[in-house]
């Protein structure tokens, strides 16, 4: 079979792609050949069977050429996050609006017989405040970011091309993703990942929020398990709602920080720094806590079993890479 | 002040403009301009301070040569509409929601000082099965129809471009308009008019479904009061929740008979024929029948008291019409 990925040089598209370049497989069948997309070249540890490109998803005849060879399984990762969507508008749009209508658009050219799988990355941002305390399958889908209202629209575009029978697509609304590997961050949310993985490397790391704040995180295997049910489950069940919020763990502060403490002991919870920011409060008591994912649940999604285990797998990870 | 109706020469939009001319003012200001757009000239009753123009939404240049004389309100009722949207797929998101943007984009293009009111209606199309028995203002909004979601693409772009003081959005969206004056019309959702109408004027209809079957109304005066109260409203109290739902009435097909009954006794009724078809059941039965309007109400939107006062308007309209 033939897969595409775009946005296969973030975190989650490349561990995506090494993951399915080391199974050899998905869902049971041959991978062929894998086109990796990205605004850069992914420089991915193969290049057997692997084709790297680097463009922009936001010029149509780009997105055309990606699918002209009728991939079976597409992944679009893609996207202007967040706070870049919110600081440049028509960034935002060009590329998480225009670019997922082109690749929408591109499959339905190729005609009748041409009936991909399309996995497109949504995110809880579609979510806004105010919240339900558990946030239900039904509850309505608000975005209070340019970034969640283009996330939103791409499901609208996913959930109505699947049910004129253009292409067969699954939209799973990510968690934020904890451990996030690499350097700090000026995300946000970038606290969530540096509170553990900072103290880990003997590094100090601000706390910005109250230890009461809650949050709904997933590690990067648990996002790259979703992508890979997403692509090779029956989405008969799912009828016109394509769209799933994903199993994560609801954590508090203090959750992650005693789960730090059982893993990497007391020396490593003394490097979390308490700096109160009335800035980062504010973003983050916008955020949603938690969520009662069932549909996704029924569906297959697996989500992390704990905090204590994402930290491990991250501490794996790291010996991994520097190993 | 400065008008513009897009979408002038619809049922509800053409009402709009002969009302407001009729009354001179909005809100307290005094109307010096209207701008009656559609993709043909609508023909109200006065040319004193209107201009018509005929023209396509679809066209960038277009709108932007409509939005250049800064309108003060802007009223957006142009619409592919839903059995036509789904048989012209290009034509339903060239219009419903290329048109919708590039009219938002043209208003931003103006620039910092220029920030009108936006009136964008909606429809209670943006919500699909399975539904809530009532359903409340946090319900998702999971269209399903090609309609339904380029409708709830233009809500999204509405808050958005609110939120980040573009304009002022406003968002309705309408119950069914019952009674729908002219002649019988192919829509799914016709016959609701049509068993009122036409034993009125001394002719058959057809009722295609049980009489069991409930349906959110409003009538054609109550949708002007929507317009005419979003277009002047307070919208702080309704924060980045641009769009409502309007207060309609629920009513079954046993009430709007015993209504009919009632303004005009057995001789109507008798020339409602009931002829069960499968296909109308089968669509009529995956939309929303009842709701619990909370914010629309508590923002002041006022519905119609009872179905029969809308039987009494529609006798008097045709009275007006023909007299």
């Amino acid at each position: 079979m033939k897969l595409l990925i775009i946005g296969a040089a973030g975190m989650v598209g490349r561990r995506l792609a090494e993951t399915i370049l080391r199974d050899g497989t998905l869902g049971g069948a041959r991978v062929d050949t894998l086109t990796a997309f990205d605004v850069v070249k992914a420089g991915l540890s193969t290049t057997d069977r692997v084709t790297e490109i680097a463009g922009d998803i936001s010029d149509r005849a780009t997105v055309e050429r990606l699918v002209a060879d009728r991939p079976d399984v597409i992944f679009h990762l893609a996207a202007i996050v967040s706070g870049e969507a919110e600081a440049d508008f028509d960034k935002g749009y060009a590329i998480n609006l225009d670019g997922t209508r082109y690749l929408f658009e591109a499959i339905r050219a190729q005609g009748g017989d041409y009936h991909p799988r399309v996995v497109y990355t949504s995110s809880i941002a579609v979510f806004g405040a105010p919240f339900e305390d558990k946030i239900t399958d039904t509850f309505i889908t608000a975005p209070m970011t340019s970034y969640g209202a283009q996330k939103m629209i791409g499901e609208l575009l996913l959930n109505d091309y699947s049910r004129k029978g253009f292409f067969d697509g699954v939209g799973i609304r990510l968690p934020t993703i904890v451990v996030r590997p690499g350097k700090p961050n000026k995300a946000a949310s970038g606290f969530f990942s540096g509170i553990i993985r900072e103290p880990l490397a003997g590094l100090d790391a601000v706390l910005p929020v109250d230890d009461s704040v809650r949050h709904w995180v997933a590690s990067p295997d648990a996002a790259v398990g979703f992508l890979l049910h997403a692509a090779t489950m029956d989405t008969a069940p799912l009828g016109a709602r394509r769209c799933l919020t994903m199993p994560g763990l609801c954590v508090s502060i203090t959750d992650m920080i005693e789960a730090l403490r059982a893993v990497a002991g007391d020396a490593a919870v003394a490097h979390i720094k308490r700096e109160p920011d009335q800035t980062i409060r504010t973003i983050v008591a916008g955020w949603p806590q938690d969520f009662a994912p069932e549909r996704a649940l029924a569906a297959g999604f697996v989500a992390d079993t704990d905090f204590q285990s994402i930290i491990r797998s991250h501490l794996r990870d790291t010996a991994d890479a520097t190993g």
